[in-house]
Formats: structure tokens, sequence, C-alpha cells
């Protein structure tokens, strides 16, 4: 929360904060047509495009904790997670809106920091911000945003097409925002406990994967550049375990993926091992890594091989042999899903 | 929350709820290529169409109260609320997504209850469920659903059209539902003082257009047969005031309107004086009617006076004149908007 200057939303009102937090903003995209200020945002698509559409919503003390999470970041976040689901359908994100409730402990200026991240992660993948809603709360901060975007007619890519023998892929690396996660957390308890600053030299890199997500855009535009059309892709936002279960399940396929494999970044591996964690294990069930993992059939094997930040991990089989992990050590251990279960009163 | 069966969330997991509450969900649309089960929903537009977004987030302890407001009930009005946002814009609505945040307290049941709403009002309005999110919370239920809907290119109805000289029109009645609200909030704190049955009779319609709200998609449908274009529409969600407010503000006009041709209904009246509230107060600043309000050219005068339940109330002015209420005594009272202030910790 802002504590230099504080301006309360009351001292506005709700048109004045709307006002206040769309001005300046003017659509780039030609598809959008008119955006925030009336009662729906006007978009026009043409008749060989398909329009994606995906929703996410985000909820204080669940999602977030603002003790160490800015709040400019925070929006940043909250696009970057919406748009990687427009990629993991091979399309391009053109459009978002933003719904907030905000509960009286946040002033204008929150409001602002937040809205700086969001505007900052549309200018950065090219998105129009068209319109939201924001209301008050009870308690603490929700954010809801649905992501508006297209791909050409019948190039959309869904969880359902993955066919035996075709290799599994991922991008960057995993576990790297799960263990930036942790690392706050302890750094929040031991601020609690006493006056320390926090150390974190030499964890920059999965401090950035927790507070600043990226999207990977690229790797779409790269894909379509060497002609490999993914048969199954998803973004992995809730670990790789729990993602390759929905490609499977989907496809009706099962699964062999290889420990020595998938992809660590070095300060994840330190980061596991201070706190005593296995690193596969957070590589597997650790969220919002917004990595994409896909298949592609064996013919494309060379092309996919020689693509930067692209790792094959594994390959599709029958759905009777279910879905598996190969340790190091030659073991199979079976994959589970994780989902959330309910919290709170 | 339902007490005679309830299983836990937990029990089926995040993965299993969504399952349950997708299931039997089918397209009707021809817009609708792919629902819910992807990370995107897929539609299709054609390029002679213009794609209508409206989105909102309901609260719990700020837009309802579920010691009286029943799930179901709650499920339906949230996608009225919403499609209203697309039939004011002269659309008709075709999908929406709708995202769950829930704390403990509900059970699967809950949500099965709130979701039986949801498809109702689906049905009831011919839209598709395309997709979601569910998720936690630390306190209550918040929803936020976003609309989809089309209309032919050029016949979108924005704020900004109102021209001097047109009518100013009011579909059905006004403040109705705020006069249901009011009752539900005397009955609950009633029944928290001693053991008494709720008294409702002759009041069963303001409590309809608190609980179980519709929006005014006949009336849409009649305005094309009769060949009416309004300049400028909204829904009236904040009150007759706050929209007639917006519609001046973007289409830079000034208003009158006359307190004697504002429509109430008799159920309305005859609350508002048993709580001793001024019945006009009520219908200018009482929220959730989700009726329309719109400005037509005054060449379509006698075509909109012979509409059915729809009433003139007024005309559009110069903007140097100001918003203006003429009272049954010949007074002018200004106008004023509005917004809701942020409320909790």
């Amino acid at each position: 929360m802002n504590t230099t200057k504080r301006t309360e939303i009351s001292s506005l009102g709700e048109f004045g904060l709307i006002d206040r937090i769309t001005r300046g903003i003017t659509p780039i995209n030609r598809e959008t047509i008119e955006g925030a200020g009336d009662d729906a945002a006007i978009l026009q698509f043409g008749s060989d495009e398909e329009v994606l559409i995906s929703t996410d919503m985000l909820m204080e003390g669940i999602h977030f904790d603002l003790t160490y999470f800015p709040l400019k970041h925070l929006g940043y976040k909250a696009v970057v997670s919406n748009i990687s689901d427009i990629y993991a359908m091979n399309g391009t994100p053109k459009q978002i809106t933003v719904s907030l409730a905000l509960s009286r402990k946040f002033c204008i200026e929150d409001v602002e920091e937040l809205y700086s991240g969001i505007k900052l992660a549309c200018q950065q993948y090219g998105v129009d911000l068209i319109g939201g809603d924001t209301s008050s709360s009870l308690t603490g901060l929700a954010i809801s945003i649905t992501a508006i975007g297209v791909a050409p007619k019948g190039t959309a890519v869904k969880r359902s097409g993955a066919k035996e023998t075709d290799l599994i892929c991922v991008t960057g690396n995993l576990g790297a925002a799960y263990m930036g996660l942790q690392l706050l957390e302890r750094e929040k308890i031991a601020a609690a406990d006493k006056e320390v600053q926090p150390d974190f030299q030499g964890k920059e890199y999965i401090l950035e994967r927790q507070l600043k997500p990226e999207a990977r855009k690229e790797v779409i535009e790269k894909l379509r550049e060497e002609n490999i059309r993914p048969t199954a892709m998803i973004d992995i936002s809730d670990g790789l375990s729990s993602e390759l279960m929905h490609i499977c399940k989907h496809s009706n396929v099962g699964c062999r993926i290889y420990e020595e494999r998938i992809p660590i970044d070095y300060q994840t591996a330190i980061m596991a091992e201070e706190l005593n964690m296995n690193v596969i294990t957070c590589a597997l069930n650790g969220g919002e890594d917004f990595e994409l993992l896909f298949t592609v059939p064996i013919a494309d094997h060379e092309k996919v091989a020689a693509m930067k930040d692209v790792r094959i991990i594994g390959h599709i089989v029958d759905s009777c042999m279910g879905q598996a992990l190969i340790t190091r050590d030659g073991n199979e251990i079976e994959l589970k899903a994780q989902g959330w279960t309910p919290q709170g009163e």
C-alpha cells in the first residue's frame, strides 16, 4: 500500500476513479472499434479468424500476498497469466477487460500503481485494455481479467490433439517461480521476527520469475516461422504434472517424461537445496511458470530439437500405459494432478 | 448455504468440481466453436458483425447478502445483469464466461445451486456458457462474469449519440428492485430479533424485481421490428439519475425529465410509503432495475408512444441547460450521479 501519498477513493468516487485510470488509453489494434466507456466494448474480427476468450480471477490472500508483492508487479502478472492462455491456444492476444474489487485500505495511488503494471503489460504484448468494472470489496483485493485473442481459422491448438509417439516439449525452465515464492515467504517470516534486510543476492532470477513473469510470445512466433504446428498445447500455471495430465486426459493418451530432461535453472536448484526440497517435485508441481507445454509429431524432431529455449522431455504413449515420470535411476513414478482446495471462512 | 446435504469441495478437488458444473453444457449458438475445457474458448463471428464485450464483478457482502438471497437466484441475476449490458448496446448476447472464488463455507451443492441459476438464465436468453475459472477465496463468494454479444456492423448503440430535442424513454418501471431490497433488509433484521415468519404478501412483485430481475430482450427486438434506432442507450443498474448523467456526459447534452412521467409500480409506491421514503428518490437513485434508458429522435414520437412498456419521460436539451428533474409543482431539481464508495478493511 502507498504510504507517501494517500488519496481516498471516496474523494474521487467511482466514476472519477474510472476516468482517472482509463485516461490516455487508446486502442492500437484494428480489431478494437470502441474501448472502455460504454455498456460494452465494440470489437470487429474477420470471418477468416477465430476469436479466443480466456478468463481468470486472482484473490488477495489466496493468489497473492501484498506484504511482498508490489502492486505494479501484480498488475503486470495478472495480465501475463491471462494472455499466456491465449498464446497456449496458438493465438495472438488483442484485448483484455479488467475488473477490480477494492476494500477501503486501498487508495487512488494504489489503484494507479496496479494499473501502471496492467498498462505496461498491455504495451509489452500489444494488447488493448477495453473496459472492466471497479467495485467495493469487504476484505482485500480481487482482480478478474478476461483476455480476447485471435487465430487464423483452424489454427488454434487445443489440449486434445496429442497422438501416440508425439514428442512432449516444454519451453524455458520449470520450478523457478515456485522457488521465488518460497524465498519471498521465508524472508517475510524472517522480517517479521527481527529487523533484517532480506538477502536476495544471487537469487534475482527466481524472484523475477515469481514477481515479473513473461508469456511465451516469441516461442509461438518461432513455431509459426518454423512451420511447426503443435498437436496439443497448454500453458504451465499449475505445474508440469497437472498440465500434462490435462493434455493426456483430453487427448486420451498416456505419457512418459524423463527426470533428467526436465529443464531446471541453476538458481532454482540452489534454492531447493537450501530449503531442503526435492527440485524435481518443485518443477512438477510448482505453479506459475507460464511456460508452454506442447506436443509435436515425431517428424518435427529435428526442428524442435534445434529451437532455442525448447526442450524435448518425453513422448506420448498409449492411454493404457498411464502417465509417468522415469527417474534418473530408471524407476517409473505415476504423475498426479494438483488443484486448489478451498480455504478461508 | 445448503444444510440438508453437504459435500466438501475438497472431496472432488478443483478439476472434479469443474467437470461437475460444466457437465451437459452444449453450445447452441453457431458462433461458439469450442466452449469450456481448454485454455480459452473458440468463437467465430462474421465480418459483417461487431462483437460486444462487457464484464462485471459481484462480491459477497457488497453486492449480495446470502442470508436472504438464494444462490440459484444469485446465479440467475449475475447473468442477467451482464447480458443487460449487451442489450443496452442494441446487441444480442451469445456467450458468457463465469469466474468464481469460493471460501470454505461453500460446498459442492452450493456451487451446483448457483450454477443452476446461471444455466437457467443462459437457457432463457439463448446464451452459451463457454468457460471460466473457479478458485479459492479467504472470505465469501466473488463472481465475475464476462458477456459476449454481437450486433450487425454499425448498429451498436452507444451512450454518446443523444442530440438536442431527442426524446428520453425508459422501459418498465423504476425503483422496484430497490424497494425489494429494502423489504428484504427489514425482514432480515426482524427475523434476527424474534422468531417471526417474514410477511411478503402483496409484495411479491418488488421481491421478484430484486431476486429475479430480467433483461429487456423483447424491447430490443421490438425496437428493431419498429425500425426505431435509439440515438443513445444504457441499462439502469445504478439508478435513472446516474445513467442519464452518463448519456448526457458522453453525448455532451443536457436533459429535462418530468417527475409525473417516471413510471412507478403500485407496490413500489406502497413500500416507499411504509418505509417513509420518497418514492421518486428511490426511482432516481435505486439501482438494479435493469430497465433500458434510451433516446430517440423526436420524429419517432408516435412510434415510441405506442410501444408497450416504454414511457417517454423527458427530452434532451442543450448542454448549457444542465440535467434536471421538473417536479409536479414545476420546480427544477438538478440531477446527481451515484456511485459506490469503498467499504470494508
